[in-house]
């Protein structure tokens, strides 16, 4: 590969403080030594990964590290998301205390969301807060996890209800990982893509109506929406760090989409997270139409964009049958994104023109629910 | 009690957006609901306090929340060490989960150090974040724990490795709890008193010489010492709220104190926390003596205070035996202040005028300790 093609977007995440650079390109497995020892010098590492990705990347990290003289232990959970768990929290957290590492050291998160928030959770309490660094291989977490800082785990009552907010220092998203991935894994964190496009970047959209071909094939346009997403993600994230108010914004799609994850019990075989925002999405869209606060116009648009590109974009596209409409919204309300018991939902006037909508009736979504339901 | 006795000391912590306000007097728990509803309009709240604390102030906090409108769970663990597990932060996770608590509702520690850092911990990551209420109920929690916003829970590999910087919304240090508290706890929580005149205090540890038997017999006296304890550390925590320059100083007599802690393996028969910075503190002055920083006189100073307020300030003074020089040098290597390998103590130059020492020779420290080992 030339260097031309080598080349690296750099999109900067302002958080006064805590500001970082995510750097976007192919290579950057092997570059990591260098570019986090001139970050962070004298720090030591636990990487800490999953079983899958260990298999491509772990040794080609640990290499590189060794190479920039970083000291590193590997930590391997189970891939999936039953490894966001306490057990687990605890089990990582004594592998990192092990490995006798201080607070200047790092841990590195080498993997997708689920490795991501579960060593970003451990940095952030190990000694009360270790360095981090993110170097997410999926195309979801690239575009997602990899900006803002949430971390944590699930509970049995809910999925990422306990964490902590922790920036990291450094991410690096190697763009090679992608050429690896699952094509249905790809697909659905492109729907994360799509999403930065419709909350607020109507112009993003339409290049990805035109480009998303390229994306998927993998050239530099496929680096080009990662780092235009992180960037949307960034902006949202530096306006609203800890979520009080814009950083809803982010849920679009997601009210829906959370519901229909529980619905059909977390079981990726027939619905996965981004599957699940793709749907979310084009629900929140065609809600918006139905209570006039957009053209049905828009609504088509997006169905027709997460149809060509192979994403599913209504219930019925979700294999098996789906509990009833009433059913749906009660996983809707258990939803932690309510506050005070109101029902709070993102919302669109077009095209990138989303907003929070707050006291949503719970009437209309049901009937809404009713409308859409394919049983 | 008249109105004048019951005058209430406020002590502002100065951190930014994360500034809060320690109140001090007799009665605050009386006065919770009132308080707390004034600054947290409309939020719910789940206490967590140990059985002890419970038998004695549990329903007084809860009647005084119910009355201000403000609906209460209680979530009790056992007294002890013991509670700062991973186990007992899953439970209690859970049950605050269970309650249906949002990230504006608050979690209120009610008890000594360990409910605080267990409860203070479990509201910075449940939902990532809720807000948090400080009641201590002990001495050294009020003078202590109360200010920092350190929080967490021990590891089988040492005390306190787990958790997160988490700022209080609201400090309420109840006077009246320590009339209860037996004697040897007040006593215990009197060296860290004493300890923040010796950082940098000199008048308030000459006031102390002066008038400690009102602070232990509980006048305005001791309100006033408590106060001026949460002003010294609230100082220092202002200046270096993550810990990584000076708020090192209120180590003073910790290093020592832990190796001695771990040496009696913990065994509050023998040694409980207070009574390990006492003895720390005076070795710490007797030990700057022998490296020719303060004088002898100043260490004879320290000694002769706490042994009149019934202290042990020597090594001589805990029951039973002790493990031999070298393997107290080796507690404190092992001891988490350690910066990448070197060794670094607070030292003085004299009464109020502690410092950080960094890369003190081990050879030293092993000496000192042969020639004060009572064994």
């Amino acid at each position: 590969m030339s260097a031309a093609e080598r080349r690296i977007e750099t999109v900067r995440v302002e958080l006064g403080a805590r500001a970082y650079d995510i750097l976007i390109g192919d290579g950057l497995i092997g570059a990591a030594g260098r570019e986090i020892a001139a970050r962070l010098p004298g720090a030591r590492a636990a990487i800490v990964t999953d079983e899958n990705v260990a298999a491509r990347h772990a040794a080609a990290l640990a290499a590189s590290l060794e190479a920039a003289g970083i000291a590193a232990t590997t930590i391997t959970v189970a891939p999936g998301e039953k490894s966001k768990s306490f057990s687990m929290l605890e089990e990582v957290v004594d592998a990192v205390l092990a490995a006798r590492l201080e607070r200047g050291d790092a841990v590195i998160a080498l993997g997708g969301g689920v490795v991501g928030d579960l060593a970003g959770f451990v940095a952030g309490i190990v000694r009360r807060g270790m360095r981090f660094v993110q170097m997410p291989t999926s195309l979801l977490a690239q575009v997602d996890s990899s900006v803002g800082g949430k971390t944590g785990i699930n509970s049995p009552r809910g999925k990422n209800l306990v964490g902590v907010f922790n920036q990291p220092r450094l991410v690096l998203a190697d763009t090679g990982t992608l050429d690896t991935l699952p094509s249905r894994e790809f697909r659905a964190g492109y729907a994360e893509v799509a999403k930065y496009g419709l909350i607020d970047r109507p112009d993003f959209f339409a290049w990805l109506e035109r480009n998303w071909r390229e994306v998927f094939s993998g050239g530099p346009a496929r680096a080009q929406a990662i780092a235009e997403s992180c960037r949307a993600k960034a902006e949202i994230v530096a306006r609203d760090e800890f979520e009080t108010g814009d950083r809803a914004l982010l849920n679009l799609g997601h009210t829906f989409g959370h519901a229909l994850e529980a619905a059909t019990n977390y079981d990726g075989n027939r619905l996965v997270h981004g599957e699940g925002v793709s749907i979310g999405v084009a629900l929140a869209h065609r809600f918006s139409a139905r209570l006039n606060l957009a053209s049905p116009d828009d609504a088509a648009r997006v169905e027709a964009h997460f149809r060509d590109v192979g994403l599913p974009w209504r219930m019925a596209d979700i294999p098996g049958p789906l509990p009833d409409a009433e059913t749906l919204l009660g996983f809707i309300q258990q939803d932690k994104k309510v506050t005070r018991g109101t029902l709070t939902f993102i919302l669109t006037h077009g095209i990138g023109q989303s907003f929070i909508a707050r006291d949503v009736p719970a009437s209309e979504v049901l009937a809404f629910l009713k409308e859409n339901h394919p049983g």
